[in-house]
């Protein structure tokens, strides 16, 4: 099986790499051939010997998505976007990119299924932003599309359109929604969810975090380590057995930021703990007061998607990775 | 206030176009200029004094958009659409029109918002089939986006796009859900709902017209006055008051066919009832019975958008428009 990740050298997309490389197969298929594109060029994973083409390549190019699938690969997974706040600064860059591209991208698939019958499976990572407020306190799976910004209005587009090349036939499609991904590595940023990770992340390596909300806010967790899980389970699944709702939001574990430094406290003790600065920020903590708390994900939990066991396997696994377990 | 029709030269168009010229004003505004678009040239409006722009346009076409809203208009009616059935036979086509040239007439609007403040009030016709089944017998407001047609894909992103537009300052819209039309005037056509109309207006006129569906199949009807009168009443409504969930289902009048039936029993008496002719066609059938029976549009009857009374008044308004009452 060859598998295409578009945005591959992304934070979950090299994880998906090494996982694949690691399994060896994907959708229970050998693993032949990768094709790995972002728009900076991606690292060719080490131990794969079958072929690699790992290139920059920005999907909104004429051209670009056609030759992306031109090894026509089984199976696809698509995590290219441009992330939340950049879609909410630049409305123009938002819609080409996460709305045109996985147009182009389902097109191009169109059009090699109308030359000749190919027809790959499409892993999309979608997004809890295709919901907005007013929320129930636990969010059903038939809860109603109404993005408040940009970025969710573009998942639920490419939801749809998904979808509907899925009905015609053109591919086996399945759309993921996935919680917001903690412990993510790397440096703070200017997120309005970035502090979820931060306390965490800062006092494990010994440094000070910045909690900007209650201790009180509630929000929908998975580790990198599950978010690739439910890509590589979502590639071995019987697509046409799920049936006309192919966009699935994914298991997490719901959790309060004092249910996060509880667990903190149980990974790294008092003092680490004591590394959390509390500064509260009206916008920040407005902003994040809309977001969902937790889901009752019925669909994928049938079909097998599994989330991380509690706050503190979050923990753990950013322990695991980052600081020798 | 000068009044901008996107689809014009249509059945509900060109009706609308009638309705405002006799009303002289619309959202409460004396209405002051008329420009109307369609891919064939619409007719000009008798007894109207006002300025007239009325054109053949693509708004798919470059530029046409910016030339559209040119003239600035306060009110943009945007009617203009591939149907259902053409836009499952011909994909490209039904994208094209029915996302892209929607998403062209925002981003015009979104420029000139940019370039001079311009903030029209948009109201833009959506449609049932942004619902799709697994249906509970009574459809509520909040009911999920999961269309079963490319068409009804396409008005959902629309929809989508519309309010992240609005959202964001560019114009104030406002999404109606039209019911199936119906005493649908004009010849039989192949449309799937076709005969809805047909087993009233065929009769009507001693002819001879074909049931292909069991008398029980329950259906959402608006006549062509009430889906007129929802579009001029959305024109009159304070956009800003509606909150974030500006798609609205129009209320309807839930009748089955044998209610039909009875209705034009009453209108017309047996001899007209004897015109209809059953033929059942399985597929017409499963086609059909994959339709909604009923909605309960709590939010647009708050503010106050009215359905036909009944069956009787619906046939009642094509007898008076068509038969001389």
């Amino acid at each position: 099986m060859h598998a295409l990740i578009l945005g591959a050298a992304g934070m979950i997309g090299r994880r998906l790499v090494d996982a694949l490389v690691k399994d060896g197969q994907v959708g229970g298929q050998t693993l032949s051939a990768l094709t790995l594109l972002d728009v900076v060029p991606p690292a060719a994973p080490e131990g794969f010997s079958g072929p690699v083409r790992a290139e920059a390549a920005d999907l909104t190019a004429p051209g670009a998505a056609e030759a992306a699938i031109a090894g026509r690969p089984g199976v696809i997974f698509h995590l290219a976007a441009v992330v939340s706040g950049e879609a909410e600064a630049n409305l123009e860059l938002g819609y080409r990119v996460n709305l045109d591209g996985t147009r182009l991208l389902l097109d191009a698939i169109r059009a090699a299924n109308v030359a000749d019958g190919y027809r790959p499976k499409l892993v999309f990572t979608s997004s809890l932003a295709v919901f907005g407020p007013p929320f129930p306190k636990v969010i059903p799976d038939d809860h109603i599309l109404r993005p408040a910004s940009s970025y969710g209005v573009q998942k639920a587009m490419g939801e749809l359109m998904l979808a509907d090349y899925a009905r015609r036939g053109f591919l086996d499609g399945i759309g993921l929604r996935l919680p917001t991904i903690c412990v993510r590595p790397g440096k703070p940023n200017k997120a309005a969810s970035g502090f979820f990770s931060g306390i965490i992340r800062e006092p494990l390596a010994g440094q000070e975090a910045i909690l900007p909300v209650p201790d009180t806010v509630r929000h929908w967790f998975a580790s990198p380590a599950a978010a690739v899980g439910f890509l590589v389970h979502a590639a071995g699944l019987d697509l046409a057995a799920i049936g006309p709702r192919i966009s699935l939001t994914m298991p997490g574990v719901s959790a309060t930021v004092a249910e996060e430094i509880e667990a903190l406290r149980r990974a790294a003790g008092d003092k680490a703990v004591a590394l959390i600065r509390r500064a509260p920020d009206a916008t920040i903590a407005r902003i994040v007061g809309s977001w969902p708390e937790a889901f009752e994900p019925e669909a994928a939990l049938a079909l097998g998607f599994r989330a991380d066991g509690s706050f503190d396997a979050i923990v753990a696994q950013h322990v695991a990775e980052f600081h020798g377990g």
